[in-house]
């Protein structure tokens, strides 16, 4: 009986339509995702259309990121005027509305709570959409249908360097390949699922998966928001990933120039004190591998730059 | 009378070729402005290969980005040899003629106002032909035609940071979005009219329309030439516009962090002087916004931000 | 005799197939290329999909510009499952092989000669496809198919700045049109060779060329290993070009401000000091240029900026 029910429930979701809903949802909470960074209110009364255009890239980042991918129109979303026209008056409302009404009423706990889940909802449309459109161009190809999927539906964030370059904010040093975030970590499991499931690598009906996906990723969003947790559901495996197969997630000590020795004279090596926050070194800092070691996590003396004879 | 001379003349420029003068001209009056970019007589000397590949960004860029937002092969202006061949002579001619002849002629008053009148002639050409060519691909969408028709125009400008980025500059605190110059504007105005008369939203011949585009172009570019004037035409109603939607575009001043209180705990806020010169503010700046006060033009005091109970 | 023996050299040259040797012996040498860049070694712990990333552009960045370039998908080298394993692992081994055994071997000299002498005969495949690529959308232009066969044969080096964006490093003072590598060299040398036989301008059948290009590059490359020299055999043709068409590769000095003065009162100018390094000078400094001097190499005082009355 209950599988009955979960059955008719997962018939229910694949049938659901995002418009106008879930859609709007989306458009609030990325929007006022977008607001809360640093500098975006003075972008906002400085240059409104910047301010919209990099709306536009938080709400559509995903269709332009994956139409740069597949050699598609990246102006394809633009020619969604009701789409855009939603984002745009969600745009207007909440960065300029009267007395700051829009965006009060959204910040609420409850409300955005709910906002919120209706944004993983749409997630899940996405992936699958990417997943599926990557199918119709390249049949058997696995890598490309993770890859746009993980594209529509956290293309976004994967483009937040170029989105921050339009408010004139430039921050090269990090980016969601270096340090993922949880939407997109959560994004590239569900394109990974969803691309072996539409190869029938994983044996399961398309909308259970979607049923399951949807659930994990609402409940987990629900949690973090209510426990102001920032915690990762992932990272157990994460470490557990790291230290079998990437000799450890440890941060990587540099050693004095003299204790640096690459194992053949062929490498340019400097000292570089490298930092535990996840950033990458600096340009010219580069480190001996001794041919004999393997990088062990926490060892960060001189030890672990000796040459073994 | 007056009336159908008018008419005869918009029907001469609507069959106006821009090939070879227009063109050449449009030419010389993009390259001379990237000389007159300071270091790119530098880079002319370092690395005529960068200096020839900006100049073919300063003169080509609109077909370039309009390529690669329509997702057609950004490289095809080069396939273009006649005009390619031209470019590239007026580059070589303005970059390294003997006795620096070109580039002292071409400077000269009377001259530059000519090359520059005849250049706003192909801004008319261009983004006609970027509303055109997006009406193909997106019959009923006014944005897209707006987007293609203004990157067709004033794509040179629009991928300005780019270009720079050729060159060794990077400067990415600023970008045509944030700060936009009068080409860009102007560029923009043409472009949202055509697109209205292409979908016939504006009740005007197509040639009417570009003869008055183009009188009012040529006309504005000559008088900011004598008159050395940076003033913009569309100040005014810039102003008003700014008023009454985006309230205000005077300068947003940050308050002590004290002072700061966003309407929920949940946005990051610190302090950051805001300067006047429209440039974003830095990227670890962000405003608290009281919940029931407009940001007013000119209140700077703790006032503004001040949670009202 | 000995013609045909080339002959028949020539013959194998052509149908030799890339797969799979050559091809793992380019993405060994490109690997370990990355990894001896200043930084890696700290991303490859910090992040190994970034690390990964950056190792696939190494590899795959020829086919992913070149795609950009004629609006193909960027995505399609992922397409190619067997390719994208065999580099991966490439990847894997090279940075995360137990005791650095894989490293460690490559890079002794005489399996690194062989290696990159291998990784040479593949660049040859590289721009011939590339030519023949752009050869099949635009027939009659020649820069088209130089562009092209460039981007395939040296687009690693061409998207080093986005490659190192990967890697949280940001470098814009430099880049290979500013500061033009051996590699992107020799490749656009290649480019317009194979070019100008595609269209019948050189008069060379096309594995004759294969061959010799093959052999120049290969022995070059292993001339430049064995000796640790870096002078390029292109010095001296360079050298002369410039000198003729580009008024010599001298360091040009900017002079004090008052010196300074452009021919017509329309640049802006200020004096910066050019260093003789290769790099474009900073963004706020320019140089005028007296209307009739040549700037002469060595040259640096107040006399080249003098105005001749």
């Amino acid at each position: 009986m209950e599988l009955l029910r979960l059955d008719e429930l997962s018939h229910g979701l694949a049938n659901l339509s995002m418009f106008p809903c879930f859609d709007v949802a989306h458009y609030v909470v990325s929007i006022m995702a977008l607001r809360e960074q640093p500098g975006a209110l003075e972008v906002s009364r400085v240059s409104p259309l910047a301010c919209w255009f990099s709306s536009m890239l938080f709400c559509f980042g995903g269709a332009v990121l994956s139409g740069i991918m597949l050699a598609e129109p990246p102006v394809a979303p633009l020619s969604n005027s009701t789409n855009i026209l939603l984002a745009s008056l969600t745009w207007y409302l909440v960065f300029y509305c009267p007395m700051d009404l829009v965006y009060c009423c959204a910040a609420m706990l409850p409300l955005r709570l709910l906002l919120s889940g209706m944004k993983e909802v749409t997630r899940t449309w996405k992936v699958l959409g990417g997943v599926a459109q990557a199918h119709g161009k390249y049949k058997d190809s696995l890598l490309v249908m993770v890859a746009n999927g993980w594209a529509k539906g956290a293309g976004g964030g994967l483009l937040r360097n170029f989105e921050q370059l339009v408010r004139g904010v430039w921050k090269p040093e990090t980016n969601e390949l270096l340090k993922m975030s949880y939407p997109t970590k959560v994004t590239l499991m569900g394109a990974v699922l969803f691309a072996l499931q539409h190869t029938h690598y994983l044996p399961l009906k398309k909308r259970h998966l979607m049923l399951i996906y949807t659930v994990f990723t609402v409940v987990n969003k629900s949690r973090m928001m209510l426990t102001g947790s920032t915690s990762s559901p992932f990272a157990a495996i994460e470490s557990a990933v790291y230290k079998t197969l990437f000799a450890g997630h440890a941060p990587y000590r540099a050693l004095p120039s003299d204790g640096n020795k690459a194992c053949v004279d062929n490498g340019t090596t400097s000292t570089k004190e490298f930092s535990k926050n996840g950033e990458a070194g600096s340009p010219d800092g580069a480190q001996g591998r001794p041919p004999k070691e393997e990088a062990e996590p926490g060892e960060t003396d001189t030890a672990s730059c000796k040459k073994n004879d």
